[in-house]
């Protein structure tokens, strides 16, 4: 192949890249808007910004399949070098680490409804709100970690991480709490445990986000970027720790 | 480019593609041992069970890695045609749906560990392996329907996940009467809950995985697989189906 028609093909797969790169930061701005608006809506108890949130879920899926579509085909279009690919593969991951942090900012909006219906519990959703700002700082700075490729700045995220998993593990011992003060209160504290749960998730979401920027940048895998602290053994009976690897 | 060469690289692409499926095969099996030892070290309160599925979720996560890589090479080094690189791509999705089941089996068996120190709560465990049964079927069947590219088959799992749902929803109600009876059981409840969602979330992964095999065969979306009752608004206080669409 002559050396012009391969730099056509490099410079046509770069603006088809561009093109990938600016859908996955429109992907997650919607994102940091659905965080930010769910966890306001449940501490404003604002039923109709939380029927935004439910009814904008729609948008980021939609944007996820176009992704994937596009950059499919790119790659059969194309047949990137397998640095190149790396990358197209990478932005398929994070694109669905985006949608599924959609799903559980929507979900978090069809809880909000039910919880305006009840009594609000201590000062809890302000400190959801708090855990849901932070998870929306990381994803941005993850999503300008990868842009830039910038390695500190992803592992910083990934850092960061381990405040959200305190914070939901001190919410969860005081819901907890709130449960054995009064059974009256359990309900609620169902619903607002499951938010917590969602939002220490997000941060999972971004964590595995930047870890592709790692990958990305220096090809190596953060070591163990998710170890988290559990305290089973000499704290059973409270072991929110148990399952923060899932999902 | 000779037809020889074509049919040559056509064939070598097909010998590694059977080497990708063998590989999700091995991870879809290594799943569906680990959902039923962990329901059934739960039920049977066996620490040492439990310990096992928590040891071989690392497995499954090597697979999920190896297969990756693999699946990656291959597309650099083949540059499949659209409708064989979509085979590959849905490769990647479906080991990222058995990696999760890996991780939800994992956490199951993490909390085993903490409810064999607590009284059992009625037959509740019975229900859940019931329940995990069940998920362990639906995967066996949509692993079959990928080998065999059975599009009835993957319909009928995507059906059963209802079933799945409704367990989860009789489940989420005895937890809550179980709570407000005595609160002594809050904690223990709070646990089971847990896995039952936990359980509940591998239906919606083996659902992905069969809604996966629908699109590589008629090329379509089956019409909004995961269609959930929604019952908030006729019993806001016990609305556990709220965020089933999460994750």
């Amino acid at each position: 192949m002559s050396d012009e028609l391969t730099n056509h093909i490099a410079s046509a797969f770069d603006r088809d890249l561009e093109g990938i790169q600016a859908q996955i930061m429109k992907m997650g701005g919607l994102a940091e808007v659905a965080i930010m608006q769910a966890a306001t809506s449940l501490e404003t108890r604002d039923e109709e910004l939380a029927q935004k949130v439910r009814r904008g879920d729609a948008a980021i899926d939609a944007l996820e399949e176009a992704l994937n579509e596009e950059a499919a085909r790119v790659i059969a279009l194309r047949a990137p070098t397998a640095t190149d690919l790396r990358v197209v593969l990478s932005v398929m991951r994070m694109s669905s680490n985006l949608e599924r942090i959609g799903d559980l900012s929507k979900n978090i909006a069809k809880r909000t409804g039910v919880l305006i219906q009840m009594q609000p519990i201590g000062s809890t959703a302000a400190s959801l709100r708090r855990m849901a700002r932070e998870v929306e700082l990381m994803l941005s700075d993850a999503l300008d970690a990868y842009i830039q490729r910038d390695e500190a700045l992803a592992l910083d995220v990934i850092e960061r991480d381990r405040d959200v998993d305190q914070m939901y593990n001190t919410l969860f011992r005081e819901f907890l709490t709130f449960m054995l003060e009064d059974p009256r209160n359990i309900t609620a504290c169902m619903h607002l445990h499951f938010i917590a749960k969602n939002i220490e998730r997000m941060g999972d979401h971004v964590t595995a986000i930047s870890e592709q920027v790692v990958f990305l940048t220096s090809g190596r895998k953060p070591e163990e970027a998710r170890v988290k602290e559990d305290r089973t053994s000499s704290d059973a009976r409270l072991s929110p720790e148990l399952d923060q690897d899932g999902e």
